[in-house]
């Protein structure tokens, strides 16, 4: 690989038809761009649609990335695309939402700590107190907003996020949040789901896995939307268990599986590597 | 190990409560049985019982095994057990039916011939004509048994399967047995749901699970009961799929791990490592 | 995805450098060709190396492979690239060598019947009679070639397999076949070594596992070179072994994984997935 | 279950022979102890040696755990066996050393103030000092003993953990511990290499995997002894890479499979799964 400057991602999403990748990589090549990496993916089923991700560079500083975008999408109207382009080194603010238990918080704080994860952390929201103490160790700002049933103080978490995050995690966060939020945020969240999905939507599914007897648990994250549970799955992990697992055990399992399932779901997004596509997503 | 005759496996069932593996080994000890193996399992949750599987041998020839089993049984009624000897050198007589798809059965059929399935395979029931060359090839009577709607020719069906097979197969037989098939045959039958059960119960799994976007597809061997796929799980196994897989890769890789959940399940019955419990199994 | 005429696919590898692609979509688009999938990597460390593969087709019927080929080479001389084009549905011939142990070459031969392996197999050679009748099963030439230490009859394998096959299997052949044999056979031949390499080289990987007492055990495709079991590895696979799996049950595993390891390498091969670089393999 | 008090853990081993489950059953019963789980293990190859793990407990409060030892090990001594009693809720002191990288201490310290590692964490030994804040933060002592080629400080890390500890974990301690040092301390200490063993031992294995172009790379916990990288295996795990995985990635995907690897050696190890035989682990 040459040395170039500081990568550029591009996603790029159109109806598929003959002359997608020509125009775009001459365009790219002309602008004296660098293709470090291309990922591309074609629909088969249904009406095709195109889909890539390509890194680029140029070997030269002072590119002006908004007049790039400008030119770039001028060259690319006919393919009727959305687009977008990020740099590799701009962090992503991400917010995080917890309610009770903090193995997802406090793994993906860990994980942010020592270096694995290319965010800034704006503030960790919890309506449970006892979270203060650890998120504090790593200097991030704590809001306890106490929810109840009947008020889920979604106006005053949405004065926390609106402005400062680019997307927001829920940590296990067990709190539904309503069309009107999720409409009125506008950006994504990304929700971690204690079960394979779509086995055992809804509450405890450990211990509906535990009653079921399945030889296998997992967790799902997945981006939200106004239907419970339903919203395009970004990735999954699983664990296998045996009758020896107490439902306790399955549940200190499955805590685990989660983190992981989460951490890599999360990884994807802030590097770029998703697009979201209907009630899918394709993760490159 | 000691040099000793052949193995004998004792599955025992029982209301937890102290003393019954000092009962229990003591009364083997006493019979001049030497103990290999020792699996043992108790429920923790709900009322507690007690599970093992023992292998044992004699260093001398001649041992009845049946009257060790009615003089075992009369020392251990006190806990009210269930009980069964089986010999590990006789090969229990399984029975396979399938429909339109062959891979599961082709796979059975392969494992047995190259010595890795030690059954008796008495016969491949079919509703389709296809296989019987297949079939043929590996010396094994196969009954094409066409089904309708109206007539799903249960009764012949039974009448080949009642009293020449231990325990039955559906290799991927698209149909489901009726309540009173199940309780006239009497014995277990294992089924191949394509799928990781809970998920996708019913038909056409895969499709389902693209059109879900799932990352991660399953499949899963159980006892079948009268209630759809609802029958205690034996084995599940998974593979990562990816937005590249279309559903027909999906169904083919999906078809593959069906063919090892199923080996698993057979493998592990035909060795008597399981025990059923109510809606669940012990498999050790 | 539009409807379109074969799929003919493309591996290209060269130096690093700007334009590659821009290049190479243009002549195809200008050809009429419409990109159906691209996999692209470039090394990063050394000297920058640049690979591709691309799916592409033709809405026409009636193009010639053989002049698109001259005129792309001929476009493409200034990367100084290697190029090789594939037909999608041309079969290629896979010739299989085996020993005394038959797992690996049934598993090939089951996956091909069963319509799984898409290429054709003019025969099967082994140094061992026993395999015969199940070859014969499958309608496949067989040829009984008894080797000794002394004369491992090459000359008169290669006769057999130098016009009529694409590649070689060594389906658990055991014996080496000499640098002037690989020099004058010229093209790849595929190997299965039984341990997770480069742990266990050599003889009796899975005793020397058993021995060693490690808690997973492994299999490795490999291509083949003059030095034993150094050539560039095409796939692993590994399974978890415990304490209670004596060096037969070991054995067993290992054949399990050694199957799968060597069905997906030739799978990834025949469907022109691999490059080879060095004594690396990029596997798209 | 029954209701009980602690339950109490013993790993025994000897020469295999009949009747010694009788033996060990028929004593733990008339001492009135409730089993509540066993692990049993003979060994098929060699002489046949037999190993179990007996969980139980006692109805009653009050039980000399010493009196009891000394009771069993006199009616257990025609055995000859090797007799370990440990309490299930006496925590062990585990001591740990750390080189320069951080990644297997900080999820050992995560995991044990999350409440999943039932240990004490007396202290920790580092020969770099980068580790003193983070450490503070889990209110652990840090001990910053540099060392060079000439000076490995050994007596002075002696001194520190010879009596505060119960055993030792290496979490990436760069140092290989003299064989009079391991003499001296006399009790367990778990390394955690960053490989596959036995491939790449030594240094850089990373490096290693990446030139060897494997598929797949792997971490091994095992015990220390005085032959490098060569003691029991207690676990292994592994992830699988691709040729787009440079040796940058293949270290960060390494040292999440470290963590998983040790983290799951040590649970095992402070639960008492774990018996010694030579070079090898029986893991219950």
């Amino acid at each position: 690989m040459m040395k170039s400057m500081e990568p550029i991602i591009l996603r790029f999403e159109c109806p598929d038809q003959p002359g997608i990748i020509a125009t775009l990589s001459t365009f790219l090549f002309k602008k004296g761009a660098n293709i470090l990496d291309v990922d591309q993916h074609s629909t088969l089923e249904e009406k095709g649609r195109f889909f890539c991700r390509i890194v680029f560079c140029f070997k030269e500083k002072g590119i002006s990335l908004t007049k790039l975008e400008t030119s770039f999408k001028k060259a690319m109207s006919p393919f009727k695309a959305n687009v977008v382009f990020s740099h590799h080194s701009q962090k992503m603010r991400m917010g995080i939402l917890a309610s009770k238990e903090s193995h997802c918080l406090a793994d993906l704080l860990y994980r942010w700590q020592s270096g694995n994860l290319p965010v800034d952390i704006p503030f960790v929201i919890s309506n449970h107190p006892d979270h203060q103490s650890m998120v504090s160790h790593f200097q991030v700002p704590y809001y306890y907003i106490p929810t109840t049933q009947e008020n889920k103080k979604e106006a005053e978490i949405l004065d926390v996020v609106k402005h400062n995050t680019d997307f927001l995690v829920l940590a296990r966060y067990m709190q539904i949040l309503s069309k009107s939020f999720l409409s009125a945020y506008g950006k994504d969240i990304i929700n971690i789901h204690h079960s394979f999905l779509p086995s055992f939507p809804g509450a405890n599914p450990y211990k509906q896995a535990f009653d079921r007897g399945v030889k296998i648990i997992g967790a799902t994250a997945h981006f939200v939307t106004s239907e419970l549970d339903a919203g395009p799955i970004i990735s999954q992990e699983v664990t296998a268990i045996s009758h020896r697992d107490s439902s306790h055990h399955i549940k200190k399992t499955g805590q685990h599986t989660e983190t992981l399932a989460l951490w890599r779901a999360v990884d994807k997004y802030v590097s770029h590597h998703i697009i979201r596509i209907k009630n899918k997503t394709i993760v490159f």
